[in-house]
Formats: C-alpha cells, sequence, structure tokens
C-alpha cells in the first residue's frame, strides 16, 4: 500500500484528493496537513468526508511527512510550494505539486507571476497523456486547469503541424476560485451570469503557449476565461485557424478524427464524443471529452473539450501522475463514470 | 414632485428603491447618502442604473437631508436607524424605515435583538393590506421580508378565527442575506443545494406573531426559514391546522376563496392564484399571489404564498407605504408585472 | 462475481445503478434492457459511461435475463413492474424493485395508484435501517425517495413514542422527475424557482405513513413536497410535535442525540450532523445526514435529513439491498463520500 | 394614444412586449392573437400579467387587428410572419416583425432558412442604432438576438476599417429557445452545463455578416453559440483582429474608447462600461453594456457586449422601433435600470 501525505488539505483539491484516493485500491491518504486546522477533524471542512475518513488536520514538517509517506500533494498556492518541494524530495518522497510553481521555466514564471523562484528543479510537467516520462520523475508540476483542457484538444493538430492560430474561449466553474467567498462567488452576482475576466493576460496562458509550442512552434495563441453559473467544469471551445496549406485537411471529419484517435490511442480517459460534450459526462470523474466540426468552406475548426476542473484539471490528474509515477495503472481510483445527471 | 432621500443606498435595498422610483410620476429619488461611498457615482456599486441616474453618494446631516427630502427611506441595519429616524422626524420629513428598529413593540424588540432601543417612537406596522393606518403616519416600521409573506397567507384565516396552529416553512432567494459575500451565499455552497438556518428562533418570529395574534388572539406559530438556489423571491408553505370547530369549513374551496376575496377586496397587490404561484410572476414586481389547498378529510390548510423578498418583502412595500402616506394611489410606481420568465 | 441485470435501464436510476456498480468488487452489470433503445450502446443515452461501459442495450425475456443474472433490478413505471417481477422469481433471480409495485399492502396500493395490482407477492420493504430482514427476502420493493429521506429523519423518535404529529416539507431535485422533459423541468420554469406540487395528496405519502405507525402507531403524518433548483437531493425538513408527555423530553438535546446514536448504531450510511446537513455531501453518495433542533420552550423539534434523490433515495438503496441479500457488506460499491462541492 | 396588436402572443416575446407596453405612456396594448388559446385569459399562459392585464387571446382577421391597431408586432414563427405581414400592411397598419422572415435579403433568407419567400417586402432592419431610416418606415425587420449583441459591440470598429476578422463567441441565456420544453431546457441537461450547439453555421450569421460587411465590406467573421445556466441574457465575447495596419492603433485605449463614444453619442441604449458588464445590469431592460480590452503587444481586442436576448434583443428592441417609427423619444416605456441583483 502506498502511504500518501497532502501537504494544503483544506481546500477544494485536498478534498478531492481524499474522495478519490478512499476508492484507490493501491494508495491510502495518511497524512493531511493544515497549519490553521491542525488539530480538527478533517470532517470539519470536508463534511461529505465524514464516516469514511476519521484523521485529523496535522501540522508536521516535511521531514516527519517524507518519513510517513511514500508520495506527496502539495495542494498550496502558488509560491508556497517552492518552500516545501525541495525539502520533501531531500527528505525521501516524491512530489506531485498541485500549484504552479513546478510548470514553467523559471523565467517564464517569474515574468508570469511577478515572484522570484526561490527553488528552481527540473519537474516534468504532469499532462500525462503528452508526457510519458512523468512514470519516471521525482517531481510532477501538476498543470493548470485550464491549460488541461486546451491542450487536450488542440494537441493532435498541432502535432500534425495543421494549426496556425488558436482561439481558446473557455468557461469555467467557480469550484476554481477556491473556497474563499469573493465578490464574483457572491451568489447574486454569479447565478444567471457569465463573468469573463482576465480578458487577454490570464496566468495560465504560458502554459498553453508552452505545451502547444513544443508540439508546433510558432503557432498564434489567444486566450479569454469566463466563469459561468456551475459548481465544477471547464468546457473549452478552441476556434482553430487553419494553416494556408491544411485548410483543405481540417474539412475532412474522418481523417481529422483518425488523427485523434491515433494521438489518444492509449490515453484511457480521452473519449473522442460523437456529440456535443457535456460537462455532467464528466463531472466528478477524470475524463476529457472531445468533440470538434469544421466550418463548411472556411479555414475554422471548432473543438470543444470538457473537464472537471477539479478532477482532470486538478486531483484526479494528480493522482493519474502518481499512478504512472509509481508503476500503476493509469485508472487506478478513476475508473469510473461522470456524476451524471 | 415628492423628494426622496435614501439613508445607506448602497445595498440591494438601495438600489431597487432607485430602481422602483426610476418609474415614479410623482417622487424622485434626489439624494442617495453611504458614509463609505461619499463622492462616488451611484453607478459605480449599482451598476444597473447606470444612464438613469448621473448622482453620487453623500453624506450629509438628518438636518440636511431633512431640508431636501419629503420623504426618507432608511435602509440601514438594524440598531442603527434608531439614530437616524427621530432626528430626520424632527427635521421635519416623514420616514419608512426598512431596518427592524420600529417594527416591534420597544420591550420584544430588545428580546429579540438583544439590544436596548435608545430612540423608541410611534410608529406604524407597514404592512398596508392590514394597516389602513399608515396614510396618517409620519413614521412606518416596513416589515420583513418573510413577515411579509407569512402574514398575508394566512392574514384572512386567522381574522375569521378558523386557525388553530401554523407551521411557516419558508425559502427564500439569497438576496435577502445582503451584499456581502459569506459562506452561505459563495456560489459552490449554494448551488444545487437548499439549506435552513435559525431552525427555530429566526428574528422574524415576532412580527409574524405580533401581527397574526393581534388578528386572532392565542394562534400558536412556528417558523422555519431556509435559503435556496435563487437571487430574489420568498415562497412560504403555510401548513394552517384549523380550530376543532372550522375543520368542515376549511373543507369549502369555495367559501375559503371568497373569504381571501373579500379580505383583500382592495388589495391591489394581492393576487389569488387559482394555479401555483411562481416566483417568476411576481420577481422584480410587488405582487403578493396566492394559492391554497385543503387536505381532504384532514384538519390541514396548505397556503402558498409568493412575492419578491426585495420588493413587497422591503423596497416596493417601502414606496407602497409612501404612496398612501402622500395621498397618492398605492400603485403608483409599482404597477407592473413581473419579470417571467 | 454476481451477475447484475438491470430491467429498464433508460432512465436515471438506471444510469446510477450502471455508475454504482462500476465500483463493486462482487458484482457487475451484465445486461441492461430496453425495448426502444435495444441494439444502441448504453453509453447513447448515458454518455458518462462511454469507456467504463461497451455493452448494448438488449430486450430479452424474462427467462434469459434470469438465465444471465442472479440479480435483477426493475427500474420500469408502476404498474408495468409488476408484469415482470413474477417471471424473474419463477425463473430463479432475486428481485429489487425499484418501482412502487410492492412497497404497499395490496389495498393501499390500489387506492393510491387507482390501478388494479395484477401481481401480488409478499415483498420486503427495502428500507434496510428498519428492517434487516431484507438479507432473506427474494424480493425487495426499494422505497421512494421522499419516504427514504422523511421516514430515517424521525425513525428514532416514533419508535421511542415521543411524537404526536409530523409535517414533512420536502424539497427535491429535479431529478426526482425523470429524464423526460416537462414543462415543470424546463429551465426558465424552473430556475431562480421552488414549486410546490401535489399540497396534500403525494403518493409517497402511505409509504411514510406505513413505516412509521409501524413504529408508533397512530402519529400523524402531513406531507408537502417541492421541486428546487437543482438536479439532485432531497432535504427532508421534518417539523415533530411531541406528545404531551414527551415535551420536556425532546428539549434535552443529549438525550435525543444518544436515540438516534443507539438507533442507527448499525447504520454505516446514517451520519448524525453537528452541522446543518448539506446537499453537498451526501450528493452522488448512499449517505443520509440528519440533525436536530428543540424548539426552546416548545412543543416542536425540528429534524432535517439530506439524501441523494438518486442513491440513497432509489438505485444506491437498490445496490446496498442487493449487498444485503447477498450476504455482503452492505457498503461495497456504496463507501465513498459525497461529490462536494 | 397608439393602439398595439401582438400576433402570437402566447410565447416569451409577447409575454415581454405586454410587460414592456405597460410602462409606455403613449401606447398600449388592446389585442394578442393566438389560436390555440383565442378566448383564454392572457394571463393563462402569463401569470406574471394577472391584474395589470385582463383581456383574452383573440383569433381576428389581419382587416380587424388593422382596423384596431395603429401598430402591430408580429411575433409568429419565422415562415409564419410573412403570411400575416402584407395583409396588415395593406390594411394600414405599420409593422414590427419579430422572426426573420424580413431581416434578410430574399436570396440570403431562402439559403439560410431553407423555405422559399411567398411575400418579400421592403423592409428596413430594425437595429436602430444603425439603421435611423426606420423613422419612416413602414416595416421593419427586428433583429436576430445574436446578431444585436455582436453588431453593436464590433460596429464602431467596423466603420473606422480597423478589423480584419471577428470570432463572435456568444453565451446566451435558454429563454432565447422559446417555451416549449426540450432536451436541452430540461432542467437536469442545462444547469451546471454550457452547451455549445450549431457550431459553425448558425442562421444569425448572415444578419451579423450582413451589417457588419455594410459598414466595412471584407470583414472575415466567425460565430459560435453557448446555451448555459441562464433563464435571460447574451454575453457576446468579441475576438477581434486588427487589420495589418490597425495593430498599432488598437493599442490605444484612449482613442477606441473615443470611437466608441462618438459612435453612439446619439444612442441612449448604449453604454460604454468602465468595468466588466454584466448580465444582471441590462436584465428586463433594453441596455446593451460594452467593455473592451487590448491584448498588450497582440493583434487582437476582446470586446465584450451584455444584452438582454428577450428586451434589447427581441421585444424592448421592438418598442424602440415603434417609437421611432411613431416620432416617439425612443427611451418611451423603456428607460429603466435592469434587474440587479
Amino acid at each position: 500500500m502506498i502511504n500518501v501525505g497532502i501537504v494544503g488539505g483544506s481546500g477544494y483539491t485536498g478534498g478531492e484528493l481524499l474522495r478519490l484516493l478512499s476508492n484507490h485500491s493501491e494508495a491510502k491518504a495518511v497524512l493531511v496537513t493544515s497549519r490553521k486546522l491542525a488539530g480538527k477533524p478533517v470532517s470539519s471542512v470536508h463534511p461529505h468526508v465524514k464516516g469514511v475518513y476519521s484523521m485529523n488536520f496535522e501540522s508536521p514538517s516535511a521531514k516527519e511527512i517524507a518519513d510517513r509517506c511514500d508520495f506527496v500533494f502539495t495542494a498550496v498556492p502558488h509560491g508556497t510550494a517552492m518552500d516545501w518541494v525541495p525539502d520533501l524530495l531531500k527528505a525521501g518522497t516524491r512530489v506531485i505539486d498541485l500549484s504552479s510553481d513546478y510548470r514553467l521555466s523559471v523565467d517564464v514564471f517569474e515574468r508570469t507571476y511577478g515572484i522570484k523562484h526561490r527553488a528552481p528543479l527540473d519537474a516534468v510537467f504532469g499532462l500525462t497523456e503528452l508526457h510519458p516520462e512523468v512514470a519516471a520523475a521525482n517531481v510532477v508540476g501538476n498543470p493548470g486547469c485550464y491549460p488541461t483542457g486546451a491542450t487536450l484538444a488542440v494537441a493532435p493538430l498541432a502535432k500534425a503541424g495543421l494549426v496556425d492560430r488558436v482561439i481558446f474561449d473557455s468557461k469555467s466553474g467557480i469550484s476554481g476560485a477556491g473556497v474563499e467567498p469573493t465578490e464574483t462567488s457572491h451568489y447574486p452576482n454569479m447565478a444567471e451570469n457569465v463573468i469573463p475576466y482576465r480578458l487577454t493576460n490570464h496566468r495560465h496562458v504560458p502554459e498553453i503557449k508552452q505545451e502547444l509550442n513544443r508540439l508546433s512552434p510558432g503557432i498564434k495563441i489567444n486566450f479569454t476565461p469566463h466563469v459561468f453559473p456551475s459548481v465544477r467544469g471547464i468546457l473549452t471551445t478552441a476556434h482553430v485557424f487553419a494553416n494556408e496549406d491544411a485548410i483543405e485537411r481540417i474539412q475532412d471529419r474522418t481523417s481529422i478524427g483518425e488523427l485523434y484517435t491515433n494521438f489518444y490511442r492509449n490515453s484511457h480517459f480521452i473519449r473522442m464524443s460523437d456529440s456535443m460534450p457535456k460537462l455532467s459526462s464528466v463531472r466528478g470523474s477524470n475524463f476529457c471529452d472531445i468533440y470538434f466540426e469544421p466550418e463548411k468552406g472556411g479555414d475554422r475548426l471548432v473543438v470543444i473539450s470538457a473537464i472537471d476542473n477539479l478532477v482532470k484539471g486538478a486531483s484526479g490528474q494528480a493522482i493519474q501522475n502518481m499512478n504512472l509515477m509509481a508503476g500503476l495503472d493509469e485508472r487506478n481510483g478513476l475508473w469510473f463514470p461522470g456524476l451524471a445527471p
């Protein structure tokens, strides 16, 4: 049995890790930290796990955590993870970091987040479908929620060199903003609204650029996120514009379909849909559903992807990473349908 | 033209007063106060009024307010209104207070709110359908949102002496909790939930008891409120249990229907429904829709009422009070359908 | 491995059985029937199970179903189940019926549903917490969603003889009304509304009466259901009025708490909450969370219960029944937290 | 007083016309038709207007309608309006058609809707901000909801010749799909989802192309609509890509702001926002709120517009057209803030 620790377990991703690990046949959560809540039952902030978990929050050192855990998920804010990860690694655990501290090159990170990186490490970007090398990694930077949905939607087209430009117009459930009440998350503000934000400069853009440019240097990328009245889910509408010499190619549904199927032939969690993907089909699950349609007589291919931002976009993907790092089937603990309706 | 002032205009009831007064043919808002926001445009916190109102928030004295206004709505928290109302009256305006400071007798107020009343006054309870004497009042205590829906649902039955006990099970939109984000109003907590609170001792109970016992001393009253995923609206389910000698009577739909129609024959805003009332039918409007059904062979009559908590339950009723106090048609500024769908 | 069949698998309860069985270590769905959809993949109407299940809907005879299955769930409309269950039993399977055909005595069923019962059987009412005898049953009538939440909320008080009357005011997510679009389920009608229906004569009342009167003959019961803007969940507000000699007793929180704890000491899925139960804590799970509060100085105890109508109120409870009938741990396939947030 | 008739008044736009006309000082609804519902009170399908309107639905001939009405709104399906409009005009009324029959040139109409146009007329496209010539028209084709939000967002940029391509990613409340329940509008399908549809070939595209190409021939236009969990509102995210020689220009917020302000200097219902537009600010009102932001160092300008699809996107705009045709202030009956929160 793999012993798992969760550093920073009072938020939504911590709760999700607990929920998902309760299903895992080879791993179990043995330790959940929270400085603020040390001594209180985890069910005091996660009432849904009552009866399933009886542990209390703790506040141990990195050394003690490493003594008790084989794998550690760091679910703390960006800028804080870098204070934990190196010590945890040194003390002998392997780490999946859910913050943004280990997703980008140091210079891009520092430019994007406006802070100095105090502890750079050679981490793997944990989008397992594109990075099989996570299997051998000791530290993985778990991708952001938007970059997961956006990159998976377009990666096969990028790899095939068909893409000139993509405009990602993403719609996220409000849980992505965390557990703390804000003006945006105030029910009377969010209900019956859809709210665009950071129209042109969201911090997740560099992750998307990094991944798609790796597959096809020079792709032009634009991204605008929205929150809409939903707790979970990210629906990404990718407006893909073809390279001049690929305009005819993208009109061929069969060929494009095969391109996707082939690219994802070993990816259990990618489902090519034959109808419009629904967030309810992936809700609570680790699936990413993808659909596409060419604009007749035009240069645009519209690709839709649907994920659960807290699962494939965070905690589920983190466990998928752990499974690969531990040499397990990537589906362990994650192989169940979405919660529909 | 009646000049109207709003003391404490940064919250939802302040915004509603502005919205409704923009429709009024004989009154207009000339002054909106907010200590915190003085100098800023009212549209900075109420973007929906942009273009219709161009005024700034101000922070004048009671004296200055009275000089400029014929009527003042005090929309400040309970315990604060009592610091404004006497000075405003002395300076010569008439006041409709939307807080709870002038709804209850002093001893009941102090017991309910746990604070000393610093400025008792002889105010009228502004449920106009039951209190025509508001027409002559200088100060009116505008009723709470729950008591409005609850009292109107049952008043005709109480007046007729048919009622032994009522259990009010009320469901409110979350706007009733105000503009400040809280854990309850956090979208991921409120969506797809319905949340009971203060199961047995909500502060609005004494208002309901005061009004129904005035009509029929000795009625037993229980009340439990809930918030559900809606911005606006209060749906009250009144489980009415008949007096022993009225058990047969409540089975007679026609007779009970006449009792309601007769009781409310002069009340423009009470609509007896022949199908289930919908919050969308009253949304944004001052209507209270009422429906009832006896339990066949039993002693229970279920009465449903639907209001918009911010209109008939607050700002609309306040303007209705002003209309009567000013000798106008009670419908002025308020005579439009709900926003359905 | 137990082979499971689902008769009538195109609705929500069919989808839920598939979802939950994918987690079960000793049982698996081998057959899903639908006359209308025979030959189509189950994922065509349940896109969330794509990848996890690849089977097609079938339309076999009861005999063939019995040949291939150890247990059968009948998830067909009331009045139709009675055409399947006897044949399935005769052919040698054990049956959990999710319709209302086998929950009530024949005379009560016929009076309630207005149809003749063509195939009465000696079935057990499958509320496992009150009916351990399901373990030995060949056919179980799986309880209705409302009766599950209502009965569990009050059973310990009823058993202890404390209750004079209960008014159940229940709030259900709209999934309880099924997959077919209706005027009520039309988004513009349901959103921002809460809709009472069948105010006094819902068909689930006889089940509640049957169960509570079994525990304490003579309890008076009233019930009014509502739908509110949520996909899943039933929140039941039980306004419990004490017998005259129990009025003092219900004021004692500790004693009442012990009464519940003791009554449910072997019931894994009942969680006594120390704060207000939330539908999100039970969403997608088989838990029933319960909380209570006495009205100070009064005769009322308010009890709140929260369940997922499609799980503990339907498919989860059905699997719990199967587990007990098969001699397994009742938690198999069901032991995971709710999907919060 | 202008007498107004509504042909086809049982749907959402009919209900909105009634709601808005109840506020109008110079016009009133005197006649509402519905073949199916003739003889029934309009409040039977529009319970929100009960008390305000007491008329019944009627089913008169075009001749009789024209005899009783100065203006007629045709709110019938496309393909049906063309059977009414010519006769109404001939009989002497003026007509605002809310269907799509009179928005496009005949050839584009026939290609888009796949039906033959049986009664072409010389109508004006009723987007009043761009078509002051409606004032003199006898028949106006009231624009589609999506084209209204999309065109208004980008018209000033197009007029100035700055635009190479626009990708419109629009998000609509589900009321746009009408009163009839469908699988998409089924609450369990719509809630917690956002659903793209007709990804590349929505029927509103030709209207957008017609209007923007009129201002600037050759603009490339792509459009993808979504429905999200809201009753009302259309939020349009316009990803505008500048012409090569305008790339620098679009970076200048002040200059672009002036361009908008100048273009809309006589348009009362266009509000340039200094923060993100909210659907709640325009809910129930005729306003269109607009905001923009250039992508630093890029060729993209993101423009956001917010309208109420049933008001500025349908019935409100129709009344605005009537006001201009009748020589009234365009604000009559429409000059009130949105329903926020």
